[in-house]
């Protein structure tokens, strides 16, 4: 081998340079990385203009982030590498509860509500009851685990998209279970909504023919001790784009019911119970 | 398979998604990059820690870009991806002048000057004469080759990198080739010099055990009528960096001789022909 950089040993001639002492799983990354990168390149014989053109969508991806948003999250969600990374991470028995994405629009702090309470304040939607039991793998209830909900308006905004509206908090809220594990609140039937779509990553859904749009879902962290934390959503099961999320952050498991109800002011009602994963196996 | 995505289809589902529509080289190109990019993180077993640390890296890379500064051309050259892109665009035929790099540091509109003259106006390094033919791969002489050609000062530093320091055009100039094919004039000996290190790629190099550093070389772009653009540099052989180019640009025929001559203040010579390759073939 040429000790010079050539196209038949582009990959070992990048990798010999990694120093004796790199960290050994920093090593092991670049390596495939360069190995898989490479491979890429020369699989489509890349040309020097979609190079160039390469290299302008990633930086103007970067400059586009800010505090309030994060493109490349949204680039590794609507490649599938979000739903991949935390799907060989969270490898778990049939009938536990599946994770999904965790989404961009999480907010640490949510307040505390009492166990039915309603978290939906602005008058708007189709009230929705959201209930069920948070269990181990032997359908014993979890006492403690802290239930974490939080969704889009009617308008398909969470609230955070948009600061000036009141009240504060509108569709999220905490919630802690008692000794039957059970949980109930009071939210909107959740409303199907696109991720943003005017950067880079919105220009190439629309080359790519794919549409930006989430299935409604309703989005839940679960955490208790001894527990995997559940990050999820249940989805409503009819919407248009149950099929094709933009991110592909749907599984079967989490197609919850969304049934219509008699019961006065409350539209719906949704059923579903949280099979928590112990934390060793 | 399942409608939805899971890890075992997770390819095949992002890439169902590409719209009937949607340009076929960009198709084939996505695809061919998601399979790949899929690839990597399932042979790593890619944690959500490395995800989140991959994602800031990007994001950093991205913001550290500026009208002049390409931080995400520094990643592309850093992984070997600068010089395969040119490799597989440019196999040219044995005998004729290899490409490499083209740098961050080429400005258009050098100045053109008589054939022998001095590029460097500073005073400072060791006087070498460049000299040599434009021919084609029958050694004839190409009459008309424009060259274009430029390198650091005897700090490791190009013109634009100290702006405020005059003269203008530092180690810079353009030369047209006469009936005979040659070109000759008076740079310094280049010098070797570390790219810029101090953002997300320097920080990646240290952390893998690799120095930032490019052997001494002098840049050339030659172009003449009917034949493709050559872009290139030739390198000091007896440069430490000669084997470790960070950057991977050095190639065993573009390595020219240095000699040191005894012609007055001139103290070396650097002998170097250009074999050009016909536009088709």
């Amino acid at each position: 081998m040429s000790r010079f950089f050539a196209e038949e040993n582009s990959v070992d001639a990048v990798n010999a340079r990694i120093g004796p002492d790199a960290d050994a799983r920093l090593s092991a990354v670049m390596t495939s990385l360069v190995k898989h990168l490479h491979a890429f390149i020369k699989d489509v014989h890349l040309t020097q203009d979609e190079w160039s053109a390469a290299i302008d969508f990633l930086t103007r991806t970067g400059q586009i982030c800010s505090a309030e948003r994060q493109e490349f999250i949204l680039l590794s969600d609507t490649l599938g590498v979000s739903m991949l990374v935390d799907a060989i991470n969270h490898r778990r028995p049939a009938q536990a509860t599946e994770n999904t994405v965790l989404g961009p629009f999480h907010v640490a702090g949510a307040p505390a509500r009492d166990m039915g309470a309603r978290i939906s304040f602005d008058g708007k939607g189709e009230p929705c009851l959201f209930e069920g039991r948070v269990v181990d793998a032997h359908g014993r209830a979890v006492e403690g685990a802290r239930i974490d909900v939080w969704s889009d308006n009617a308008e398909g905004f969470y609230d955070v998209q948009q600061p000036d509206i009141q009240p504060k908090w509108n569709n999220r809220g905490v919630f802690t279970t008692g000794k039957d594990g059970a949980y109930r609140f009071v939210g909107i039937k959740p409303v199907s909504y696109p991720i943003p779509h005017d950067g880079p990553v919105g220009k190439m859904l629309a080359a790519l023919g794919r549409h930006p749009y989430r299935p409604a879902h309703m989005h839940f962290i679960v955490t208790a001790n001894g527990f995997q934390a559940v990050v999820t959503h249940t989805f409503v099961g009819d919407d248009p784009y149950i099929g094709s999320d933009a991110v592909f952050g749907v599984k079967e498991t989490l197609v919850a019911p969304f049934q219509r109800t008699d019961c006065g002011e409350t539209l719906w009602r949704s059923p579903f119970d949280f099979v928590m994963t112990p934390l060793e196996g």
